[in-house]
Formats: structure tokens, sequence, C-alpha cells
């Protein structure tokens, strides 16, 4: 069955991924195929995350025409970092976010959901798929829809061949990611788990629009918790890459017969997305330590992006 | 494909339903398969409700029990009705909800929320598993996963066969559905749709538990936003049965080519669980005006639940 994992050089984490498919689908104790469900992250371990999440450029273009049609926001943070393409600004509020200051973190989804208060989904939608379609990843200068790693579509598919069904559990806004995820990894909307803003019925238009506060950001141990809403079940098999995704990576751990995957950033490509281990510093400590499986991108992964 | 439809008699109704299919499958115009999306209320319109809802015999027995053990709580609602079996006022609390009056039914909710509070959910599924494979409908007295309406099993295999994905969207306790709508519905517990008790992560166990407060009530405008927050698309076909289900209906009949249906408890089993308007007037008004398709369980319906 290992046709399916062409882009993964032989070694320790292919070997576990095929040791653990064949142990919960063979034999007497095969594992049903409605309990194969298997949770990936999305952020640096579907697709590339650096220099910045794809949210975050998809966001500073929103607040950069908002700075533009109210000057009086461009003297503001983050309308002014997005205006001046002040990244270092920023990434360092995810930065401060990882290392327990919250405080950039809010200022920036105050302002992500002053983007789409009382927009409908549906005009989201829209306006999201147009980005994936124009935009193009800052340093690698391609369409965001093909930067994801062809080793994790892969790993995809062949666990898909046996019957596992796939879920993106990822911090990233959910909406933001269901315009992308069918094409990029054949994964429907009902199977992306992610952020959310609040959302409120329209009793005129039967719309369902976006509200004013921010509901839940969906990392570290708001993880689990989405999973059991949404799945109802304790899924097999998880992957992560941070720091964000170790609850999620031990709530499936507990599970008898489970592995949970660390990816690595270790390899540089030279394009400015890799390497990196910033955020991740205790999840790869705890991969030699607490039974999770460290994916190295640079010895594992015969390539990154399909050509 | 009718003969799936084997407890339907002939008549508008069973007309209405297999038109709707066939248009939505046939043809150049057909609806893509991943879209054809359908939603069914649960309480009263997958399965009987009356003379109370299966969840309220469940929390009145846990409600029993604490009061055995705790006299102080015998003294206080609902733990009095559930200890003096005063369904009246239990019921009550539901009519009022209806009648816009929430008082009693916060009372209700607070003292249900008590009986989970640090219960990990599959402890819970545990449960109220035992409950399904002991209990007895109060006046049908068959065991609750039989009282299921079998041309409604029946409307979700047809829904099936032509492509179509179904799911529960109810005001019942979404993990209080889930141990039963597998072998009840053949519905996954993925695509099982309801209110909430809000969760937390216990790091130590590495469980998913209830917390202290009741997360949201999915019934009224609640349902179309926990339809796209799960689902991410607007159905094509929608099933209620009471004033709660309107907006659910209106947001499915928005899509120019979705089927809206109401059923009408017009039938007299004389087993104390039909015929009953209460808590759906307003539904009942609206189907011969608001295009939603009246399904009257006296006259389109050959049986209610299988022999």
């Amino acid at each position: 069955m290992s046709e399916h994992l062409q882009s993964w050089r032989e070694g320790a984490a292919r070997t576990a991924i095929v040791g653990f498919v064949e142990s919960v689908t063979t034999g007497h104790d095969a594992v049903p195929s409605e309990q194969r469900i298997a949770v990936f992250d999305n952020d640096g371990t579907l697709w590339t995350e650096k220099p910045m999440p794809t949210q975050l450029h998809y966001i500073v273009e929103q607040w950069a025409a908002a700075a533009r049609a109210d000057p009086a926001l461009a003297a503001q943070q983050p309308y002014k970092a997005a205006v001046d393409r002040d990244f270092a600004w920023l990434g360092g509020a995810i930065d401060k976010h990882y290392a327990g200051d919250d405080s950039d973190l809010h200022t920036l989804i105050g302002a992500l959901v002053r983007t789409t208060v009382n927009l409908s989904v549906d005009d989201y939608q829209a306006a999201v798929e147009a980005f994936y379609r124009d935009a193009r990843h800052l340093t690698l200068a391609r369409a965001y829809p093909t930067v994801v790693y062809q080793p994790m579509v892969e790993l995809l598919r062949y666990l898909e061949a046996n019957g596992f069904t796939c879920y993106i559990v990822s911090g990233g806004d959910r909406d933001f990611m269901r315009p992308m995820t069918v094409d990029a990894y054949g994964i429907p909307p009902e199977r992306v788990i992610g952020s959310a803003v609040g959302l409120h019925y329209d009793t005129t238009t039967n719309d369902v629009r976006y509200g004013e506060h921010f509901d839940f950001f969906d990392d570290g141990p708001e993880k689990p918790l989405r999973i059991w809403t949404r799945i109802g079940r304790r899924p097999l098999l998880a992957a992560g890459n941070s720091n964000g995704d170790i609850p999620m990576l031990r709530y499936v751990q507990k599970h008898p017969r489970s592995l949970s995957l660390v990816v690595h950033h270790d390899d540089d490509t030279g394009r400015g997305d890799a390497p990196y281990d910033k955020g991740a510093e205790t999840v790869l400590g705890e991969a030699g330590t607490s039974g999770f499986t460290r994916v190295s991108v640079k010895d594992d992964w015969a390539s990154v992006f399909a050509p």
C-alpha cells in the first residue's frame, strides 16, 4: 500500500506510518472503519505557514484597504502595520501568543472580526475564493493552493485508501479554509474544523451572517473539544507541528492504537519559509520523550511541494 | 425509486418528495451530490416526543436519583417534580419556552448541566447507552430506539440512495442522541447536530469533560447557525415539526431547488403520544402559505412505527 507515499523517503517516520496503518486495518482486531479518524493541523502541517500564515496575508490586504478608505484607521495597529507592510509587527503578535502574551493577538483578532461584521457567510466565501485565485505566496511566488505539502497530501490519500476519514483541525478560521480544502486536500467543508467568529441568523434575508465577536480560537486545549463537538469520536491519528497541537496529539495518543505525528521544519528551502523551530520548541522536545513520531522535512520528505 | 417509501401513502406529500428528488438528481442541471444535504429535526420529526421528550425521561431519572442521595434537593424544582413524577411541571417548562417564557427552562437546564459536571464524554456515552437499553417509553411501552417513525427512516434511506447526506439538527442534547442514531437512523455521530453543554479539556487524564455551563440551545434561529458551523453548506431539504424549526425550514427554503417538510401529528394513536398541535401552531399555519410541505401523519403515513 506504500505506493501512496512516493514523496516519503525510507526511514523511521515512514516505517511508523505504514506499520500503524497495517496494525489498525488488518487481522482479527482491525479497528472498524467508522472509527478510523485522522485529524490534521493545517498551517505548518498541511501547507506552509511562513513568513506568515496565509490568513494573515489575506487579512493584511483587508486592513490596508480599510485604512485607505478611512485614514483615521491608518494611525492604529494593526492597520498601520498593514499599510506599512510591517510583517514583523504582525508576526510578532503570533509569536507573543505562543510565548503566552495575547495582547497583540487580541488587537489583531478584534480587527479581524471587524472585517466581516454582518457579512453573510456566502459573501465571505466568495471574497476568500477570489483571494485564493489571485494572491501569491510572499516568498515562494506561487498561488496558495499550490504551497501544500505533497507528502502530507499523499498521506491523506493513503489513509483514505485504508478506510480512514480525515479532518482538518486548525487554529485558522474555519471559513477561510473551507474554500480551498476540497481542491488542495480533497477534504470537504464539513470536515474542516477551525477557529470561528460568532454567527447570527438574519430572519429578513434568511442568511447566516458574522457577528461582532470572536467565538473561539481553535488552538491548544480547544482542539480536542472541537474534535469531540464535530466528530464525536477519539481519532486514531493526529498530525501537528507546533506547541498548540500538543493537547490534540495527547488526546489522540490516549487511544491505545494511535499514532501522533509532529512535522519538524528542519529543511532550508532558501525561499524564506523554512527552517524554523519557533512555536514548536516544546512539541519537538516532547517528540523524543512522549511517544510522538517526529517527521523530519529534511530527511523524511523527498520533496516538499508538488512540481 | 419510490420503493423506498413503502409506508408513505399516495398523496401530495409523497408526490412532492419524489418530484423534488427527481428534479435535483436528474437532467443536465442535477445538483452535484456533495451539495445534496438534508437536515432533520429529531423529537417529533424522526421519533415520538410525547408525552415528553426521551431526554427528559432520562434526566428525570437522574434527578430522582440525585434527590434520593441528597434529600435537601428533593424540596427544589426540578428535583421535586422528578421525585413526584410530576410530568405536568416538566412538560410545562417546555410549553412555557415555546410561549416565550424560559424561566422554568433555565431551572431545568441548570439542573441538567449539574448532572454531568466533570463527567467525561465517554462516561456520559456509556450511561446514555444503558438508558437506551433498559428504559421504556412511558405510554408506548417500547424501547426508545424502536419508537422512531418508520416513514421517516424510509425517507432517509430514499435520500441516501439518491446521493444525499442526511444530518440530524435537533434541540436535544447532541451527546444524548449520538449513542442511538447509528442503530435507529443509520446516522453516525459526526452528523448529529444538537444542543451542547460547554466542554473543557482535562490535561491530566487527556479526556474531554463537561463543564459547568450550558453552551447553546439548538432551536429556532440557532439551527441555521449550527448547520453552517458543522456542514458549511445550505441544505436542499429540511424536515421539522415545531415552531422552533421555522428558521431552519426558511434557511433551506431560500435555496431555489429545496423542499421544506413539516410533520403534522394529526393522528390519534390512542397511546398517548398523538395527536397534538401544541408548539407547532405557527409552523402549521405557515405550511399553507409559506411553501412548506405538510406531512399529515394520519393521511400520508400508512404506519407510524415499525411492527
